[in-house]
This record gives structure tokens, sequence and C-alpha cells, in this order.
């Protein structure tokens, strides 16, 4: 899984010549392989006085069976901070009281948790700047850390407190290893959460489209979810049919050949799903093309199949979907990029089309009802055919320039994705998650 | 003003040398000198079908004596598209028609410009999502532009088209040199804008607080303030004393000998300002701090004086003042970091703090009320003493590492402050604008 520099700098003479070099040494990431325990542990676990959480994060990690201490002593798995309490800058005090002693404590691939409450729903205007402030520090710390590790901030809305065992278990497990310096919310637009029978098993019985699902991130997602229970739908254009057949049969799906462009895909696809599944559940828009070039020299056919793949068609399926065929607790789930969030050169078209993609989450996560959640990944530099075929220095300034210093897989993608889609996440609605190592990039 | 490496690169020999090696080429920015032009021009103005926005781009420009033009033919001083008409994602298609063939007619030191509606106050799902995807166009062409041209967008809320001029006279001009790529939003909470009776004085009459005002970016931000004819108030602590009257003494200002941490801080500063002069418009937070070390060497004493200088005694002063001190109408700024927006290592605390003040700007300016404006600048590499001090590669990597290829100077930072404190930006709050170049890192 590990790249050429990565195998290099942690081999023996690797690893002495990084260090004298002062190279980037990337850890192997702690991915999730089946059968493993849904978190690694122990968590040790704080609170700012005031906190609202505490007994929820006890009761995920118990159900877990992940241990959870309270003393600093010996090595963590997970440091998480329960810091709704903090309603003052002055007592943002208590996340340097509680992380200063132990950030060295925190093990490989370790996990830095805070929890928060949305700003936008506080009235008090000091209470709203101090939660703010959490960001800030999120994202230094997500930087400081090594060997691995991440931090992210997850904010609960008041009311959902019952809600964040999915996003706990996701964020603290393997099956978050690229995603780092993420603002997560919970139940600010969604509804309730429901617990799935089995953990290792939570999408039994659903049925899942994914797009552009013949290779790649795409052909990930399918397994993904697969292997989490739901019947895959892998739909693809009729030239990928070969590829197509082959991901459908490894992951027991079916595959369904269309060109989601044409004027009556959104219909014959709304029909498939219909006849042959009763309706869909979880629905992935993946497929996206890019036709880069400087906007001064783009002919305008870039454009046009540009933003006709990436997004028009996407609105025009989930016009048809949302009309009877994603049943009540669906999920629409869109990818956007790094460029839709940061732009690029070179692809106007591409980064127009993934910034509407953001727009599409915020545009219907609010409205959208029945217990549907709308949201988004936004993957940064994932190791693909498609970046394998970037000139070096470019993929590995791509690949280097985030906190894990090192490009993520398909898998990564696919298992936070897999995470929106969880019957458990169903507070969780109107997010564009990053799956980028904490990338330098931005807006 | 401009740095070593820019003198070389635009030397004759550097020129050759630097062209040749591929190195960064930064293009000396265009600035504005009282006299100039309050826009450069001619600037193209085009619009999609239906847009709401032309008639007021063309009047601004004819009050401020710039010629628009909208034959693609010839050089221009920028390009300006109102795409509020874009309700459908196949309307996006009116970007490239419009861009495509002008893009390399556009000056050195140029500006791009593009208009539309705030996403967040559209009801139709397909045209939020189109005017969210502006946001990928414009930072895409940020990234494609050469030889200092800027790209900016400016959502205007329906009903504030008449509020626009200061900031489309600020974005076209030279003082917004070094902003880049920024995503600036009228009229979505403000009041009215009052349009100044002479432009080159807009701050007549007022009385301005700025505080860290002894120098560095503090010092650029009395200087800009003054010049468009605000009585400054210089504040700074008693070590500073010797900067501070310096400072003072130049803008024709007073300066005022301060430790704003102190427990009667507030209630001095309301009472000087109150007696000696009868209240305050203007009010920049600009007072800072840093002391970086990674959290788990960083000592208790430099996350508490971070926070106490850069934030918490901020809302203090705020409320003191928001007590009858700042006027109607008045300005409430705060000085943001990239830190603040992306965190960065060895700056827990700062980054807190800095992060706290964008929660200052989202938490006072929905309720503020009395046609008070909050905002904020958050500075990327800014050449100060503070920077000179950086180990040479982490500042030259700091320098280069954004669109214009270099530092922005503290005057950069105060031209934005100023424009926030125009009486014409009564409907500009809210905004948090990066002074930047756009740099690349970012969330």
């Amino acid at each position: 899984m590990a790249d050429r520099y990565q195998r290099f700098s942690n081999s023996g003479v690797g690893r002495v010549l990084v260090k004298r070099l002062g190279l980037p040494n990337p850890t192997p990431l702690r991915r999730h392989r089946p059968g493993d325990p849904a978190l690694d542990g122990p968590v040790l676990l704080g609170a700012a006085p005031g906190g609202r959480l505490v007994d929820q994060v006890a009761g995920v990690c118990a159900a877990a069976g992940t241990e959870v201490v309270t003393s600093p002593a010996g090595a963590h798995g997970a440091l998480v901070f329960d810091a709704t309490g903090v309603r003052r800058v002055e007592q943002l005090r208590a996340l340097y009281d509680f992380f200063n002693p132990v950030l060295r404590s925190l093990g490989t691939c370790g996990r830095v948790v805070v929890l928060g409450t949305p700003p936008e729903r506080i009235a008090d205007a000091e209470e709203q700047v101090a939660q703010r402030a959490l960001e800030g520090f999120v994202r230094s710390v997500g930087k400081e850390l090594v060997c691995g590790a991440t931090a992210q901030l997850v904010y609960v809305e008041p009311g959902a407190e019952g809600d964040i065992a999915s996003t706990l278990r996701f964020l603290l497990s393997g099956k978050s290893a690229y995603v780092d310096a993420q603002v997560i919310r919970i139940g600010v637009l969604g509804g309730n959460a429901a617990e799935p029978d089995d953990w290792a098993s939570p999408l039994a019985g659903k049925v899942a489209l994914v797009t552009g699902a013949s290779r790649g991130i795409g052909a990930a997602i399918a397994e993904v979810l697969a292997r989490d229970g739901a019947h895959v739908v892998a739909l693809d254009v009729p030239a990928q049919g070969d590829g197509l057949a082959e991901v459908a049969n490894r992951v027991g799906g079916s595959a369904l050949q269309l060109d989601i462009t044409a004027a009556d895909a959104p219909a014959r696809l709304s029909d498939h799903l219909r006849t042959r599944h009763g309706g869909v559940d979880i629905v992935v828009h993946n497929a996206g093309i890019t036709r880069d070039k400087k906007l001064a020299n783009m002919k305008d056919p870039a454009w046009d199949a540009v933003l006709s793949v990436n997004l028009a068609s996407q609105l025009r399926v989930n016009a048809a979907l949302l009309d009877g065929v994603l049943r009540d607790g669906g999920r629409i789930i869109g990818v956007s990029s790094i460029a839709g969030i940061a732009g690029n050169t070179g692809q106007t078209n591409y980064a127009t089309s993934k910034a509407g993609v953001i727009g599409m989450v915020n545009a219907y996560a609010p409205v959208v009802g029945r217990g549907i959640t709308v949201n988004a990944v936004a993957p940064g530099f994932i190791e693909t055919k498609m970046t394998a075929a970037v000139p070096l220095v470019i993929r590995e300034a791509g690949r280097r320039m985030n906190s894990l210093a090192q490009g993520g897989l398909p898998v990564d993608v696919a298992e936070t994705i897999a995470w929106y889609a969880n019957p458990a996440s169903g507070a969780v609605t109107g997010n564009v998650v990053r799956v980028c190592g904490q990338s330098l990039l931005g807006p």
C-alpha cells in the first residue's frame, strides 16, 4: 500500500538517511481490518467543567469494548476532551491543562478528538467566541502531532448528545486514517441516529448506488459499502463495462451501464432502482472527470463536459431519486475535492463543479427532510492511476504537503463515505469532510 | 519596498536567470498613492443574462472617473463579471464565454471581479448550487493569473445593489494589492452605505482607536486611517512609549499608553475616548503577541499571555465601548491570521486566539445593531520586523507560497482595514478577508 519513498524511508538504511537529511518520514498508517476492535485504546477522557458529553463518550467506548481511563499516566491510543463546558475565553486554558502533559503519551496513529458546541447555535457572544476558538487549537495540534496521529474537532448540537456513536467510532478507528484536522458538525440539521444491530454490518439490507464504480475510488467505495452489508448497484459508462462487471461481481452487487449525462438517464436510473430493488438507500455521486487546461487555453467542450458529469447530471439524478425512489432515512453523498475548496491552476472547470458539490450539500441538507442526510467528502492527494500519471515533482509535492507526509488511499475516501452511510449517522448532515491528511492547501 | 530576492529577480541579470531556472518571478505590485485614480481602467464589464448589478457597476466606475468598455478588444485594467443571473448549472458557461477570450488582455496588476448572490440567501436549490460554484472558479482563476493580477468573488445580497461602491473601488484599486482570491459578502447582515463627501478623505471627522500602534502593522494602520481623514488614537503598552509617540505625532493623532490586559483598562479607555473625543467611531484590535512553542513544551504563562492580549482583553474592551462609547455606524475591526484559519505548528495558543477573533466577528456582526459593522482581516506573510526574524528557509517559503510569489506589506493590511472603516462600507459586515496574496495555506 505504501508508496516507493515511504517503503524506502521505513527501511533500515532509509530510516538513517531520512533522519540525517531531515526528509519527511511518513508513518505507515493504521487502517481498519474486519475483526479489528472498533476503537483502539485506551482512551484518556477529560473535560472542562460543565461539559455535557463525558457520559456519552464513556458509553460509546464501553459499547465498543474500549478501555477509558481518566489518569494521565501511561500510554494512550486516544485523547478525547469534552470542551462543551468552555463558555469564557479564560476557560480555554482547560485545553492547555489537559493536553500539555499528555501529548507525548499518544501512541503511533493515535487520535485527538475535541468536542464542542456549534458556535452558530450559541446565543452568548463570549461562549460563541470561545467555542469558535477551538478550531484554531485543533488545526494547530494536527500540525504538531507526529507518527500518523490525527486531531479532529466535533461540534455536537445540544440535544444531539446521543447521536455521537458512529462519528466517535469512525474517528477513533483506523477507518479515519487519512482524515485529519477536520471540523464535523452533528445534529445541527439532522434527525436522530439509529444504532445498527451489528456494527460490523451496519448497512445490512440497504441498497447503495455508486456512480463511477468501475475503478479507483469508486471501486473502493463499492467494496467498503458491500463489506458493511449493502447491496451495491455499481454504475459506470458502457465503455467501462468490463471493469464495472468485475467490481460488481467482486462485491456481490449488480452492474448498471449508464451515461448519467444522457437526457433519459435519471428516469432510467429511477426505473431500474425501483423495479429491481424497490428503491435505494444510499446514493454516492462519485463519477467525475477532469479536462485540465488553463482557462485562456480551454476549449468549450472541456468546460461543458466537466460541468455536466460532475455537477449538472448529479442534480438531475437527485431530483429524480428524491421523487419517491430514495427511501426515508436515505443518504446523498457527494465527492468534492480540495480543488473545489482551494481552487487549482488548470482546473477552473473542475473546481467550479466541485465547489458546486459543496453548494449541493448546503442547499439540500436543511430542506430535504424524511431523515435523509446530505454530505460530501473532499479528497486531497489519493494514490490512484490518475495521480500516478501526474509528473513526479508535482506528485511528490502533493503527497508530502500534508501533516501525514503521504498520499491517502481510495479506501480512506470510501471509509469516510461509509461513516456517512451508517444508520447511526442520522444526525450527521450538511458536512464536507476533507480526506487529505491535513493538506497544507486551503482556501 | 521589495524584498531582496524580488529586487534581484526584477534586475537585468536576475530576470534571465529566474526565467532559465524556473524560479518565482514576483511582479512589483501596484499600490495606491494619494492622487491616483480610485480605479484603474478601462474596465471590461460583462454579465450573464438576468444580472442585476451591471448598472450599479457602471455607475460606480463613472463616479470614480473610470472608463467602462463592453467590447473585448484591446487591453483591460479589470474584468468585471456580473454572475447574479446564473441560476442553473448550465448557465455557469457564461463565465467561460466571458473570461476565456479576454484573460490574456488583462494588464499587469489587473483585476478580476466576479459578482454573485450569497448562496445562503437563495431558496432555489440549483441556483444556490450554481452561485456556490463561483467560488471554485474564482479561486482557480486567482491561481492562473500572472503579473500581480488578482481575482475576487463578491456576493451582493438582493437589496444591497446600491452598497457596492466602497468595495468595488477598493478591489479595483491598488489598495487591494495583496488581497487575492477572497470571498466578500455585502449586505447580508449590514445596514446601508453612506457615501463619503470626499472619497480621498472618507474618514474626515471620525475618531479611530488603533491598538498596538507603535510599530509594524499597527503603525501602518494609524497612517492609512489618518491619511483618510481620521483622528487616530494610537494605543500601546507603556514600554513602547517612544515608538508610540513618534507614530502619533507623525499621523497628527494622539498617543495613549495603556496595557489593555489590565483589569481597569476597558474603563480607563472608555473614559479617555469619551472625555477627550466624545466617543469613538472605529476600533481596530491590532494589538497581538506571539509566544511560540509546541504545545507539549509550552509553559502556561505563554498560553495565558497570548489568549489574554489577543482575545480576552478585546472582548472586554468591546463590552465597555459598546456601552455608549462606540458611536452609531461604528466599526469594530479584528486582526486574525492565517494561523487562526489553518492552524500552525508551535502556535496552538496564537491560533486559538486568532480563531477566536473570527468567532468575535461571527458572534457580534448579526446582533450588534446601531449600524455598527464587525469584520476582520487575516494577514498572511507580511514583511515586518517580526517576519524578518524568521529563519531564511521558512521565511522564503512563507513569502513565495502564494499566487503573487511575495510577501505583503503592512500597508496592505491597513488599506483593507480602511475599506472596512469607510462610511460607504455600512453593508460590509461579518467578513473575514485574508490579506495573503492567495497563500496556498488554508484549513
